[in-house]
């Protein structure tokens, strides 16, 4: 385990950082911007997968798998995709390697040269809208509900695990429609599950809202985010689902004949989260002790430490927490007994402490005299001990419990970091003293959100669709304004 | 719909590629190479993907996710690696395309050209061990017994759905042992447990065996495989364990404290099966109405169509079908309710065979007076009228029925066609007329498995852990020979 981690309030930035590693969760690899996804970090992605995974398919979506690979001129047929996405990317340009002549090794084959070069696909609307078009003749063969999980790669300058790495892990969404209103409605629909998502299951707090046409996805004509607040005060956009009008099937000529016997083009949605959402979780909930986990993606949520000198002790002890152990599995309840001998307790409880591990037991001889356990909760670090025969009982009534409080301590911490400001000298310094978002009017013009970000390092994070109140002026330039926006320094 | 299949007798591939596209299972893309796994095939895959990943945990594996690229350099460290994979494979060189100058669209940037290549994964040892040098310090970390489940590149210049395809999806297993029995342990363990995967989950019966030096995967001291039989008499292999040995510790400098405190380079495995699989399932148990899927598998198992004039009928039934969903349901039996009024019964009733789902019920007005099921069943296209009370549990015993029969009958099939051959003319004769394995003595020398193979296309496809019976002599070259080989053509 080595020394402590450093503290949220000596360097943020740092304590992430040394967390995701000591945590075991991921870890830089031997390739620039590419990362480890660590086996405990993973088993926490797995559980994010199964939940949303479920949702999609309980309404309606199918998964599928698309190409890795995008032709070069598929990303040219969008006029604005093809800004914002053929940038920093992989490209592959040779399909051979071979030994070099003086013997100094493997080389590129000059001789494999693609005719056109390959792009490792930074999102996938391009080489799906391409397939789609075979798929789709008729209003009947709409809606198209489809997902994908994939890894995608993004050629990020500076990255950070989990939070912006060349490679990541994420699902995405393409979905086609036969009616405008049916793809609007699909974008909100995917809104919400992805909001449900992250506060039922991550305990994030999370704000929906719309994006600034600046900040819209490329290609798309509305975007829809979900804001999440992080303990450093800045926001990270947790989720988006994207209502792509007819653009992808413009470029990529999709019609379908209507009920009317009518050739029209078809309407669409795109929407995805990714391994980002690690960054979201652990930023929401962890502490100077390491991570905090909420019982439901806990891969581990209960962990049971013996406390014994010599074997007799200990045999004593496996005997009385082996039926528990067994109870718990029954209940399907994740629990770990770990009875290993090449640790002391102590280095145990700082392991599954650091590992965010909700539930903790501890039995020693006393407690086996008494007929108790020790048992401690992780996200208040609380002690007590409870009867044996009621343990059960307590530990489900514990991860319910839990799973609550972090998503209200959250709430609460995020709450009171909504700051509604009239004045942009209050703006500048609301931003600079306590951070978080500020509620505040905009004029609607990409010239004041450039400005305001330029000068704070804020971005409006969304136009909230639970509005703020009453209409106002700009809090820049003071002209109208219908409703306020939330401001943000962001991930 | 369209047409009918080509039937297998007069050409049994293209019967097979018509089958991958009508049955919605997977289609050519337009990036050469590389398919679409369409949702009804992908629900097969991930079908496969929960057992096989089920299996792994139960033994004790856990799931984590290495980089898609792997520098070019890490190919070259281990010597016979390179040389079976450094071959046919993806180079990123770029990592940026810019605007063409004279407007001509996006090309490559010049200026972003990587200091060293990236190859992208054609399998993972090398990056992977290159991280369990970081992982690995002492006896207490091992055993490591990591899977992924991930995409890979290998370019190919021939491909076919599912069967060679220049990206698939598989699972890779990558093991780290303190001993050499350890790995040798484990490399066994996951044979058989892919031999158990096969035959109770795709009801395909398998020979396990080990490879020739020749047939080795590239870096391995040992090769097992499972290897299955196709309704043509070809040969496939459906996947291999791998001993490595000390190969790549050595290459990438991978040590360990033993419990004597001494130095010593880790024992490795890797193992992998991959949507390869899906062309073995298709190949074993289709026949020339469709696909015919083993229960465990099928995405639909039972599926449920009406056969009504007019709307009364229809909700009269549907009425009753009601409550038999949700029992089925219930059981946790996947059941699909087709009372689309847009499709005839007969359209249906083709549509389902050729997807395969192994029973289908019909329910007409006849049916609803007697109180009666169609029951039909995808093996043997037999049809029984099964009384309503007591078809949930025909169906039960059915969906059993199947999966015992498939496996059957196709163990029959392959039994029959292993034929034992002790001279070379008859040898030819039988891969001519008979296909299927031949049971022959070699003589263990690579010159005599290459003639054969250049004289007959025939292949060692194994040396089969169960032996079959005495010594003898080569059946080429007449030389001594301790057990006979299996030979056989293969996909």
């Amino acid at each position: 385990m080595g020394k402590k981690l450093t503290k949220r309030s000596e360097d943020y930035s740092k304590w992430y950082n040394e967390l995701v590693i000591k945590a075991d969760l991921a870890e830089n690899s031997g390739v620039r911007g590419c990362m480890v996804i660590k086996p405990y970090g993973f088993a926490i992605w797995e559980k994010m997968q199964a939940g949303l995974d479920k949702m999609f398919k309980d309404t309606g979506h199918q998964n599928a798998y698309f190409p890795l690979f995008i032709p070069k001129s598929y990303l040219s047929k969008e006029a604005s995709h093809v800004e914002g996405f053929a940038k920093e990317c992989a490209v592959v340009t040779h399909y051979r390697l071979k030994n070099a002549e003086d013997g100094s090794g493997i080389i590129v084959d000059e001789k494999a040269k693609l005719e056109e070069e390959l792009i490792v696909r930074p999102t996938s609307e391009t080489i799906i809208w391409d397939t789609y078009r075979k798929w789709i003749q008729s209003y009947r063969d709409l809606p198209l509900l489809i997902n994908q999980w994939a890894n995608v790669v993004r050629w990020e300058m500076r990255t950070r695990l989990f939070l912006r790495t060349a490679e990541f892990l994420w699902q995405e969404g393409h979905t086609a429609h036969a009616t405008e209103q049916e793809a609007i409605d699909e974008a909100e629909l995917i809104l919400r599950l992805y909001a449900e998502f992250a506060e039922k299951h991550m305990a994030v707090p999370v704000i929906k809202g719309t994006k600034t046409p600046s900040e819209r996805f490329a290609g798309a004509v509305e975007t829809y985010c979900i804001e999440a607040l992080m303990q450093d005060g800045k926001a990270l956009q947790a989720g988006t689902s994207h209502f792509l009008g007819q653009n992808f099937a413009k470029a990529f000529d999709v019609k379908f004949a209507n009920k009317e016997g009518k050739q029209d083009y078809v309407w669409a949605t795109s929407w995805g989260v990714s391994t980002r959402l690690m960054g979201a979780l652990i930023m929401t909930h962890s502490d100077d002790n390491g991570l905090v986990l909420p019982p439901v993606l806990a891969p581990i949520q209960v962990v049971i430490v013996p406390i014994y000198k010599g074997m007799d002790e200990l045999e004593a002890i496996d005997a009385k927490v082996a039926p528990l152990v067994e109870t718990l599995k029954t209940l399907g309840i994740s629990v770990k007994y770990d009875n290993r001998d090449t640790h002391k307790p102590g280095f145990k409880f700082n392991e599954y402490e650091l590992k965010g591990v909700p539930v903790r037991l501890a039995i020693g001889p006393r407690d086996l005299e008494k007929g108790t356990y020790e048992v401690a909760r992780r996200d208040t670090l609380e002690k007590e001990s409870v009867a044996a025969e009621t343990v059960v009982e307590k530990i489900t009534v514990l991860l319910a419990e839990i799973q609550e409080n972090l998503f209200q301590r959250a709430a609460a911490y995020r709450d009171e970091r909504v700051t509604i400001v009239d004045d942009y000298e209050e703006f500048k310094s609301v931003l600079e003293t306590k951070g978080g978002f500020i509620a505040a009017h905009w004029d609607g013009t990409p010239e004041t959100e450039d400005q305001i970000k330029e000068e704070t390092k804020a971005t409006i994070r969304c136009i909230p669709l639970e509005s703020y109140g009453e209409s106002g002026s700009c809090v820049l330039s003071g002209k109208p304004s219908k409703q306020r926006v939330l401001f943000a320094r962001a991930y």
